[in-house]
């Protein structure tokens, strides 16, 4: 697996491997350029005769399910980060298994946190051959440094979907951490001491896994109501004291930016979204849950009860800015992929309108359309974007991996695509010539959306005609990059990296739409 | 197809067919003796870039929607029932599928009612082949007379997903009937003028088949919630002035019989299932809709009242008794595979406590489990069963095949079968020597309870000893048989019917438990 990959040049012109942990590699052709082929993902057929008939899948440890899931080396765990930075049974599976005596796994979570930066060790010990899921913090970091066996790979939400779903990615086993279940494997995220909302990013694995294990704190008897994730996929259930710590699942509450700045871009972008038409009876929005996308959704909640506007759905991580919005009408419906913080879980725990989504509703492109692009705006952040417009969440622009994709790939299918950052962090321009890593093209990037002003995409000419005697600050994204560096004291440095690929970032449809390089020591 | 088929015996005696409709069949080995092979059925993957962003999926027609499907000869055209013997969808694609000059088509109804007699208009013009599904009344009869090219093959609910979901049968094209649907193909059938409750008998279809169709006479705004179905699976959206007649959907309400001695049959179901013991706290049982198990309900609603005791769920086709249950919270939850009446489409569309089902999580044979083994009680008819308990649900017994399986098969996993059954019906012995046609082994049968009294499988000592002591009419069910061909004047005649296999019973693994012959003219 550590060979040097050949490497050839994709239609956006960055460097792809053909070959990637041994799988072969198609290079991303453009968007939409690429037709699916084959079948999706079949999993094996299995029978009733081979459960209880009682329902009660229940076993006495992780050790004894994994035992009975048949564990062994080189098989594929996956994982769902709904619990983020509070999760304790993603890393209690692979250390278990560690202590099983198995190695070369491939770990396969839908995002990995800080809180699970002892994979390290169990990388470091053979267990866990490498890691194919977004890497926030020090897991990306090491994949940095070039010490990860395998190569990393990097998928959207939606795109993690499609590899499962078209079984590019084969799961051996999935454990499902669960805030509620019954006996039979019927659980949720939305009810329990540690709820964290939505389970959309297990669903896949529950579905196509060979094997699904469902862990949980809270048991809860049969029927689990709602059943977000189905028993009649699950092996076995197991129950433990916590599957993590619920002041690190959920926030207590969201924090809004304090930063004049920051506050100036969001309210820019809801003024964009205003003065372009965008906002108008039954419209939609996503964004985030970061704090220039929640003082965005201030701003814009304001501004629709002005113009006496609702919005059909919005969707997105949800917050108490968006169930607020919901309570007061100016929303029809929440449609949601994460649950952030506690208003939002009780909101989805009760509120029939706020409804958990799935990357397969939302972002799978290898579906017959989904919710992304039904969107009108979707709001996003990013940590570097160029002047065509290209734009970078993974890498820093020394060349760290640091950040997964998220929805933020998917959501560039929505009919306007703003990017709201600073235009420079920690005296650094986040505007550049070339971003370190292309995670999106800039073909579909609209708007960069800055403190300084709005710059945008001279492709969509429609949104400039509809601006036209608009009082925004309108600029060429020339100009204020070319302020930003005069401010900063010139252009950021190159990352310094080596020639060994030590992960691919995946566009929507699968292809290779980059690599990032080990870092230089 | 229409070659004399070679004959096996099977494992309950019954000849059965080795190839049907050109398909390789296993017979029956007995409950719980096959194992399932190979994997589940792929179709082929799409992609987001051959549907429309806006999500708008609407075509001017059911034809032009058939036509960009690719309709053509000998495709497998599937529809759900949930629309009854209102049902205006199933007919009308047929029809227009014959307009357009297409022939041998395989139907693949989940049921069909006498409303759809027209096919046999159909068949007899070549334009459908033949019929795999439950047919009710005259397609039914139309088949026991062999006029239909190729053989009938009846599933039950559970074994209908099972076919589907191992690639038995390759849905090439599914119409689905919905009384609510946005644009994007997201529906249910808990909403709107024609709302027949739960549409999980179409989930299969829109899950599995390889392009999908949804009408619909109510279409409403992005987002419908809930969708039971999931507009991610479909491929067209067809608006129609009308799917169905409401009156002829569901009942305006749901008739309990009024015979005196159905409704001792009925009293007597419900004092064996509390005198025995499964009537506890947090007990379970299934019950359809026909005016027997209706009044079992109110009856055993009323011991259960006067004992204190609450179900944790019931099952099954719901009725305004359920809902009664329901509501005084005699009951913790209704699971629903389908609703009979505006009581119960009230319910279903406004109580979270009402949850809509499908046959994947309630019947499916192949999968990790599923809900009718959890059941403690279930309460069936039949139209014949046998002093070994092999009953019948499917034809009569001058041979004619009238009936459906539904959910029957399924319900013997149940951990107590009761069949409620009158002794004679048209002074003709319901419990005979032999039934006619096997649906069920008696192995699976414990209970058959008529309004002479109530025969227990000698298998289940543990129930009669459980009712030792009891003041229930107990008797073997030998005795209740002799003395009702006393009173009728003898045993049954025989079916009259030739070497010719019409259709086939399958078993719920897949395998053919028996076979309907062709009725002497």
């Amino acid at each position: 697996m550590n060979e040097r990959a050949k490497l050839v040049t994709n239609a956006i012109g960055r460097p792809v491997p053909t070959v990637v942990n041994g799988q072969e590699q198609a290079p991303y052709k453009g968007v939409a350029q690429t037709d699916p082929t084959g079948h999706k993902q079949a999993p094996p057929v299995r029978s009733c005769k081979d459960y209880p008939p009682s329902g009660d899948k229940r076993v006495g440890s992780l050790q004894e399910a994994l035992e009975r899931c048949g564990l062994r080396d080189g098989m594929v765990i996956s994982n769902h980060h709904h619990l983020r930075n509070g999760d304790r049974v993603a890393l209690e599976a692979l250390q278990t298994a560690g202590k099983m005596g198995v190695r070369d796994l491939m770990w396969f979570p839908s995002a990995s946190f800080p809180c699970q930066e002892p994979v390290i060790d169990l990388m470091e010990a053979g267990v866990v051959h490498h890691i194919e899921g977004s890497m926030n913090g020090p897991l990306g970091d090491y994949c940095s440094q070039g010490r990860m066996q395998g190569m990393g790979v990097l998928r959207s939400h939606g795109g993690r979907w499609q590899a499962i779903q078209d079984g590019e990615v084969e799961i051996d086993i999935a454990v499902i951490a669960a805030p509620s279940a019954d006996a039979f494997g019927n659980c949720n995220g939305s009810h329990g001491p540690t709820a964290c909302g939505s389970l959309g990013f297990g669903l896949a694995d529950s579905i196509y896994a060979d094997r699904v294990i469902v862990v949980t704190d809270n048991l809860v008897d049969f029927p689990c109501i709602p059943w977000q994730i189905q028993g009649n996929n699950v092996d076995f259930v197991v129950e433990v004291d916590s599957i993590g710590d619920p002041s690190k699942i959920v926030s207590g509450t969201t924090v809004i930016t304090r930063s004049p700045d920051r506050q100036r871009i969001a309210e820019l972008v809801a003024r964009f979204v205003r003065d372009s038409g965008i906002m108008r009876l039954g419209f939609s929005f996503q964004a985030g849950a970061g704090g220039i996308a929640l003082a965005f959704v201030t701003y814009l909640s304001r501004m629709m009860r002005q113009a006496g506007v609702k919005a059909s759905f919005v969707r997105g991580g949800s917050t108490k800015y968006l169930v607020e919005m919901l309570q007061e009408g100016l929303t029809g419906y929440i449609l949601d992929g994460q649950t952030f913080d506690l208003d939002a879980v009780h909101s989805i725990a009760t509120d029939p309108r706020h409804v958990p989504t799935s990357p397969f509703t939302s972002y799978n492109f290898h579906g017959k359309g989904n919710f992304a692009s039904m969107v009108d705006v979707a709001v996003l952040g990013a940590t570097e974007v160029d002047v065509n417009f290209n734009a970078n969440v993974n890498t820093h622009s020394d060349g760290r991996l640091l950040h997964g994709i998220g929805g933020w790939q998917n959501c560039l299918a929505a009919g306007c695509t703003i990017l709201a950052v600073p235009s420079f962090r920690d005296r650094i321009p986040v505007i550049v010539d070339e971003v370190t890593t292309v995670t999106g093209p800039g073909q579909l990037i609209d708007v960069v959306a800055t403190e300084r002003g709005i710059a945008v995409n001279p492709a969509r000419q429609d949104l400039l005609e509809a601006l036209k005697g608009s009082d925004l600050p309108l600029r060429p994204i020339e100009e204020i990059k070319a302020e930003v560096e005069r401010f900063c004291g010139g252009k950021p440095k190159k990352a310094q990296v080596t020639d060994k690929p030590v992960a691919v970032i995946k566009w929507v449809d699968g292809t290779l739409i980059d690599t990032v390089f080990q870092v230089a020591q």
